[in-house]
């Protein structure tokens, strides 16, 4: 008989056990499990907290730049305070290199991260560097949001409309995993003006980070398919499954989607691709016809 | 001509670069180069925010428990806080780990994570698993200090006695290293109570972290052979040079001293191995007789 091995839990197997195991008092108003965890500040403010760990071979290519390296090291932090509704503050930096490392790569993986951090007004105040054959970094960010603005996963209500911010799929072929523009200045207009039931970042997929929602939130979706907006050269598969995109998917409830169309524009642009519907109906693709599939959830998982 | 390499420069070459690179904005006390970066929480708090990466192969071996592994990875990060006086609150928990490995080690690796955490009330509050074929482990931990009780490195002046909380070296053989309490308590209480000018963690060793805080306090040190209080079984350059003890390393004014004489007890030892001089007379050690010997500050470093 074999033991039983991490990857039979898998990922998500891994949170659910932890979520019970590790016990929080009241100054925590989310922990694992949401896109960063939640923390009292003060009466009027939240600190959120994140972490993510990239690890050369499996989240970057060895030859990958490591300005590009060190740009997504931080911009994926970002990208989890901005599906909050939240501003990014602080981080500190941890990274694993190898000592006979050119000086070079070293610095310019430093000048991604801080580019990165200029752009979003992050301010890196620590971090620690240490030995490893392979390049592992792991930054982790703290952000603050206003408690009337704060957005969860769990509040999305049948009848609500859900948007992405942007084009998915082929990311990781693209390159646009490395390059991509976290969505800090969407989550915070959403944030402050129109106040989504439920929000996350497609770091997996479209199809499972939805999935993300549905389950916290109680509820299923609609989604259409001649809605949804792929990449170029990108199947309609892809841009259902294929992770790394870091587009905001949100839902609204449709009294303010009008709102919404008002404030696109070129930095802005929302897609809407679908509405909530009751749990038991689970989720289903919709095609240009009207016929329905039902889809099961399902995307990168990284075990 | 050989390019340069990041061991070139080393650890402190690197820190010294970053500091010049990454500006800060006022809500930031302290940064890169301290034991935990401080920022402006409120009027009377501030917030203490560190991190600390270990890598299967270079700070733990393969065949060490998990269950002492976890427990370092927190242990390490809980120690940073305790020299600042502060008090840890919530850490993230960054983990990379081969989906092959036994499910089992991995709740044991949670476990150890989860027992120092509860030790020293620290909530999980979230964190990041992905795949990497060597076991990487980044904690990241906010704790917090009230304004007029935090401790930095750089406030150490002639005349004042240098202490530590615990007898040093060999921490890496007989294993300490994975099973050491921070010192927390011990923290607390002296920032509370005996306000020291400066404190360290000794992590890279006696003497490279007393050169730490003459460094940035501009000042230099006379240290008694007699009275380094070394482990057992372990040599006097032991004592000096090997890292990893994670007791702390204090100053404070000599009138100050007798007072922390009478809060001894078998929960708080402090013993006294030096005075704070003058900077030109550099770091000197004594021995019984009152001969004196230059040192040369260097200690573990990670490159």
């Amino acid at each position: 008989m074999r033991h039983k091995q991490l990857k039979d839990i898998g990922e998500f197997g891994l949170i659910a056990e932890l979520k019970k195991k590790f016990p929080f008092s009241s100054d925590v108003v989310r922990s694992i499990g949401d896109d960063t965890a939640v923390l009292k500040k003060d009466r009027n403010t939240y600190s959120l907290f994140t972490t993510d760990m990239m690890v050369e071979g499996v989240h970057f290519k060895s030859d990958d730049f490591p300005r590009d390296v060190g740009y997504k090291a931080m911009a994926v932090n970002v990208s989890d305070i901005a599906a909050m509704g939240g501003v990014p503050k602080w981080a500190v930096i941890s990274l694993g290199i190898s000592p006979k490392r050119s000086l070079e790569d070293v610095r310019e993986l430093y000048r991604g991260i801080r580019k990165c951090a200029v752009l979003f007004g992050v301010q890196v105040v620590g971090g620690d560097t240490v030995k490893s054959s392979k390049i592992v970094i792991s930054v982790s960010l703290i952000g603050e949001v206003k408690k009337k603005e704060v957005v969860f996963r769990d509040g999305a209500r049948p009848g609500d409309r859900i948007f992405v911010t942007g084009s998915l799929g082929g990311s990781l072929k693209s390159q646009k995993h490395l390059r991509f523009v976290p969505r800090v200045e969407e989550g915070r207009l959403l944030a402050t003006k129109f106040k989504p039931t439920a929000m996350i970042d497609i770091s997996d997929g479209l199809v499972a980070d939805l999935g993300h929602i549905l389950q916290e939130s109680g509820v299923g979706a609609d989604i259409f398919k001649d809605d949804i907006p792929a990449n170029k050269d990108v199947s309609f598969k892809q841009a259902l499954y294929d992770g790394e995109d870091f587009e905001l998917l949100f839902t609204l409830p449709e009294k303010k989607t009008k709102g919404l169309g008002m404030s696109k524009s070129v930095q802005h642009q929302f897609y809407e691709i679908g509405r909530i519907v009751d749990q038991r109906q689970g989720l289903s693709l919709i095609d240009g016809k009207g016929k329905r599939q039902p889809l099961v959830v399902k995307g990168y998982t990284h075990f």
